[in-house]
């Protein structure tokens, strides 16, 4: 079994290449520029970590998790023209480059590409990866719509945030960790356990970051601590502080979120305290990366292989007290 | 054999259901609003007659001619959406009644159903009709790209803009009398003459299309003749009279597509006569559905089967001389 750093490093190398013909370049040359941008490549590795888990990884598990990879960056070109960001890691976004009409038509033909690399892969599980894939992209564009809508709204619940997050981004998790059990040969029990096992995590992950940008060490954080509360983007931790708060809580809260002072992250940041909403989140992430843990726990394989899985699991979720 | 119109009635009512969940209601509304809007169901029926070419029609061929229809669908959201096009068949576009990111969204979970239909189909044919699938999706993209660049450019050759036709329109169609062919148990030769069929169909089509925008009866044609030349389109009929043109001629058809005079229309449509532009186009259609007529001549099953696709072709195409 191979460490997440290690299966990143030889699935960096494997995506390394041409995905697009040559012309028309005005189509293709968008997406490989995209491409080139880079990215954690987290859901593919996960593929190939989930195939490990079961047996040794077959050649099938690296067009599902290039697939995989291909559909992540399909939904970002989406998603960017729909936020317009001019940005991405630093570098200007394909609607900012090419104009919003190639940038809808590059994601399009980015997402019919990772289902012909899907279609490469044995007809013996063609069928049921498919069938999750296809659940699956439903789902990522289920949360993309939800996570659009709330934006417009003002009162959301922390259980229509929580069922967004799922859609927006643990599922494809989820799912990248499925595909790769279905392709080592898992059996139903063991594939649903960690689906569960990835979208537990995937909840963690998000109230984890939620966490750090209020109240991070930024430093460490690598970007702007308060950047949320300065957007008014509805975050695990506002959506808390909402059900806590007293009468005169709320309403400074809603004076300082109709207005941008210049005091108002550490305004906000002082409700939360007064809430002890960062204590709930710590508490929060802790549950949900125990919950995930103890569904690898369940998963029938030697205990041995699942060491990678649980080291990336830690790893990613800084464990607080 | 069934004909087109029989058929046509058939697949209306098969399709005529809800194809999405009920929730989010902000993303499948639109798509259920929009498949509401009706339309001709063309690429279906081709599918279900290629079939039939070759045997009864398989339940099969109503799922890959649905998935047909909903990727139809939605590459007429986002070209809507890259056209800015207000209306569709008299009603808003998508983006028009929803606003632009959704319409986005809505059409990219349009494309993943496709596929969700596409994987109800046996195993025994999902890896070749996936297959030819991809390829049309992806062709249709570079088609459209295609289309867009032409728009910016000031020379097109005729050569260019066939392979744009192709790509964009007659690929589609081709495809569709395909994947019939394919469930209906066809040989690979078979298969390919039914594909070239479909797609010299598809080219004499839009000839036929410029042609009638110039040339056609109003009250027959049902729309304002002079349509592309308002528009400045580029159609086989501009491109053609660029090659034809004396100097003075064409000093005079750039000083026309420089502005819009009220008499426009009509002297462009003098300057195609004196090219001859008209007689060339019902010559190039011609051409082309006798290249089609003869690729279906030369498939080897009873003639008699042939018949409704026949049928359908000099329904479609009119010749004239």
């Amino acid at each position: 079994m191979q460490s997440f750093e290690l299966l990143s490093q030889q699935f960096a190398l494997h995506f390394d290449r041409r995905h697009f013909p040559e012309e028309p370049a005005s189509l293709y040359e968008p997406n490989e520029y995209f491409l080139k941008l880079g990215g954690k490549r987290i859901r593919p590795v996960l593929c190939l970590m989930g195939n490990e888990l079961f047996e040794d990884i077959k050649g099938d598990a690296w067009h599902v998790g290039t697939a995989i990879e291909l559909f992540h960056n399909f939904t970002l070109i989406h998603d960017d023209i729909m936020d317009k960001a001019p940005l991405r890691r630093g570098m200007e976004t394909v609607h900012t480059k090419y104009g919003e009409s190639t940038a809808l038509l590059a994601g399009d033909v980015m997402l019919v590409t990772a289902y012909e690399e899907l279609n490469k892969i044995s007809i013996e599980y063609l069928q049921s990866i498919l069938f999750l894939f296809n659940k699956t992209a439903k789902e990522v564009c289920e949360g993309q719509q939800m996570d659009m809508d709330f934006e417009k709204m003002n009162a959301v619940s922390l259980d229509a945030y929580l069922k967004m997050i799922e859609l927006k981004t643990s599922v494809a998790l989820a799912a990248s960790l499925q595909t790769g059990a279905i392709i080592g040969g898992a059996g139903e029990r063991n594939q649903h356990l960690l689906y569960d096992f990835g979208k537990k995590l995937g909840i963690a992950f998000q109230v984890q970051d939620d966490y750090l940008d209020a109240f991070g060490d930024p430093k460490k954080f690598g970007k702007q601590v308060g950047g949320d509360i300065l957007a008014n983007k509805k975050t695990f931790l506002l959506l808390h502080a909402f059900e806590m708060a007293t009468a005169a809580q709320r309403a400074e809260l809603d004076q300082l979120l109709a207005h941008n002072d210049a005091d108002k992250v550490q305004r906000v940041l002082d409700i939360y305290r007064d809430c002890k909403v960062d204590e709930w989140a710590v508490e929060l992430k802790n549950k949900y990366l125990d919950e995930a843990l103890s569904h690898l726990e369940d998963i029938a394989v030697l205990s041995k292989r699942k060491e990678p899985l649980k080291e990336l699991a830690q790893f990613l979720i800084k464990r607080e007290h």
